[in-house]
């Protein structure tokens, strides 16, 4: 009999993770037998999650167990298992939270909205250590980047976290017309801020091919392409930072690179198209309608009988890395995923080694073991990498001491605060707002 | 007979270091017998720095000979000490850098007017490098902190950089009202970035002191003091930033370690008392006139048979380490000095080995070694050390390389820039100015 797994997922009710994540599981052949406890404060999208893992699984005749919970300590106690996903307060605080940012001058809010879950990752991962000390804690909710090195120096707790945006490289693939079954790529980075260091086409070097699209088609491109909210991989504002910084950006990364390309709306359309990219208000509207009929997809499911789930969720295996990962390390079968973890063994140099680095890494039995890599060209190590680290780590001590001094000499840090003033009158509206209470009651 | 030492000057005609040096060369028992080669572009500078020096040694007996140089290699080749004070295109084109910062935007100027000096330090190093392999060079020129490290880097030449800043501390002890001689402090960081983490007085822990006189004299002290240019040290500004990061910031840190207390005159003001500070448009004037005054008292020396040196040169050693170091190098005296000198062994832990710190160290025959100190503070590490190291690396990188794109990368992180097209407008100018002929020429 193979081995089996207790899994809790905490956000379970997660409109981007949890369809997909339900439906690898229940696909999993490694996993049969395993449990799994979904958590969420919302107990509407709980119960909706909760019914539809057991219509699929009633459909496949899967082997798994489920529970339900709204108490995060019993998505934790004993599990093998914990993925986070959630994200607190839920998308409406978060969008608040932007508004909020907007009306004090920050164009589409400000990343010390990021610091409320910072914290609940961080009461995640202790409470890890004290009750599921073997646990492995797999982290999809953002930010993972700084979060994950917050909870890997202030915690034991072993942490993956995973994204999806390495598959960009796919996207750069397709736009050149190059089957994807026929090109590898490899990228690192911080999470969200990935640069893609080889890129070729059947084994052979294909950023050449990358050049002559942008000197002989991308004005075209650019001209008649009308992209989806999500669709920035081969963007004028992903070329012009690949030409600025040497390296590809890849997945997220062309998002944030480059904060010229974000500063209004006219920029995000000129960078990105005519919806702006995924984070102007047109795209960003546009990814919340489409969480929102994934939710809607859910109910359907599950509120309507005669509906088969897997008409709905095709029985296949998604990209999505989490169920594999468990299963690798479940099974001891040994492959490499894109993961974040700590820069153990620096490789990425010039780097702590309890920073929380993306790159490829062997999981199997024993847990992940990251890929050295030749090291980053200098023109990415001091254009992007060593800025964006700066940013990380005065937010990560911010998170970590939760005072108002490191509040402030953190959003004094963003380039778009004009003056201590501005800084001070975000923080007192975000920090006494009713809906800040998991903010304000950490404050030391 | 002691040891002796030939010592090549660069910038010979400096303003602000020539006089002094030069009477602290004659006064230097552990120098006798020693040569000293003046070398300065403007020839009628090097001239008068020339015959200042043959007086004062007339006046003192002193056992030191003289010769001058317009040409560079001149003043290296054969060197046993080279000491590089020079300012490429001296203070007119540093002004005039500054204006046509200010005229794309960029209050009181961009600190890549500092890609040309250092060029031309690595043209002293690589020329050190070859002619002169056994010389250490004194590097007083700014920027000493990237000029030292793109040095280091770049070339096999060993380097100390010098700076006054970190006697700060003495003017602290002042204005708490603390005898001089009682008060030690430690002092370490970057070159001009440099934060006080010991303070004692008698011995003790003096920093409640400091404490006290911001709770109780601060105030006062700020609506009645008066300050000069130069009087940065227990500026509002310099409190404020020591309240946000938890040290003292010492010496020229004040100056530049929060961008809001310096974003117009009137920030300055505020920050820095009635003149703005050394950085404002009036305190800075002031500066340069007292340059003026410093060129002039030499004039009058040197035009005047019957005006003896010493009456306006008083025969004292100066604060200035310069001297001091080469004699105990020379002598094997070994001494402790603030110094500018590769991160060898993580001094300052988590930055790279070849980044230049400023530390303590022990100078003797056998060179310089660092003293290791406790870790700082992640607050101010956080806070101030990764960010301002970030910055360092763009411009290292864009001197490094010197194309069009580096130093687009780098103008691009200032926080004033608004947009590529600003950035691109100052560029243009700046590349294109008949007075840039260094920096155009080293262009790949």
């Amino acid at each position: 009999m193979a081995n089996t797994a207790k899994i809790g997922i905490i956000g379970a009710g997660s409109s981007q993770f949890s369809a997909g994540i339900v439906r690898d599981l229940c696909i999993a052949k490694g996993l049969e037998g395993s449990h799994v406890c979904f958590m969420d404060v919302d107990k509407g999208r709980l119960d909706r999650i909760h019914a539809l893992a057991e219509k699929i699984t009633g459909e496949l005749g899967a082997k798994l167990t489920f529970r339900k919970t709204t108490r995060l300590e019993d998505a934790i106690r004993g599990m093998d298992f914990v993925l986070n996903t959630a994200q607190v307060g839920g998308h409406s605080w978060t969008e608040a939270q932007r508004d909020m940012g907007e009306r004090h001058g920050y164009y589409r809010g400000l990343h010390v909205a990021q610091i409320g879950q910072m914290l609940f990752f961080l009461e995640v991962a202790k409470l890890i250590e004290a009750v599921a000390p073997n646990a492995w804690l797999i982290q999809s909710a953002n930010p993972v980047f700084e979060g994950c090195t917050l909870m890997t120096r202030e915690t034991k707790t072993r942490v993956i976290g995973l994204c999806h945006g390495h598959y960009g490289y796919r996207e750069i693939a397709d736009v050149l017309g190059l089957p994807c079954s026929e090109v590898t790529a490899n990228m690192i980075g911080f999470n969200h801020w990935i640069w893609m260091t080889e890129f070729r086409h059947k084994g052979l070097n294909a950023y050449p091919l990358i050049d002559e699209w942008i000197r002989t088609r991308a004005e075209q491109y650019w001209d008649t392409h009308r992209p989806t909210f999500g669709d920035n991989q081969m963007s004028r504002g992903a070329v012009e930072q690949y030409q600025l910084y040497g390296l590809f950006p890849i997945g997220d990364t062309p998002r944030f690179a480059a904060w010229w390309q974000n500063d209004s709306l006219e920029s995000k359309k000129k960078y990105f198209g005519h919806l702006g990219g995924f984070d102007s208000e047109i795209g960003w509207k546009q990814y919340l309608d489409v969480m929102a009929d994934h939710v809607k997809e859910i109910e359907k499911v599950v509120d309507n009988p005669s509906t088969r789930a897997m008409d709905i969720f095709k029985p296949e295996q998604s990209d999505e890395q989490i169920v594999p990962i468990i299963d690798s390390m479940l099974n001891d079968k040994p492959a490499v995923y894109q993961v974040n973890i700590p820069n153990c063994g620096g490789i990425i140099k010039g780097f702590p080694e309890d920073l929380v680095i993306e790159c490829r890494g062997v999981v199997n039995g024993g847990g992940v073991c990251g890929i050295m890599e030749p090291a980053l060209p200098e023109r990415i190590i001091s254009g992007v990498m060593i800025p964006r680290w700066a940013e990380a780590e005065s937010v990560i001590y911010a998170a970590k001491h939760c005072t108002h001094e490191t509040f402030l000499a953190y959003v004094m840090q963003d380039r778009r605060t004009r003056s201590r003033e501005q800084a001070e009158g975000f923080l007192t509206e975000w920090l006494t707002d009713i809906r800040n209470e998991y903010v304000r009651k950490n404050i030391k």
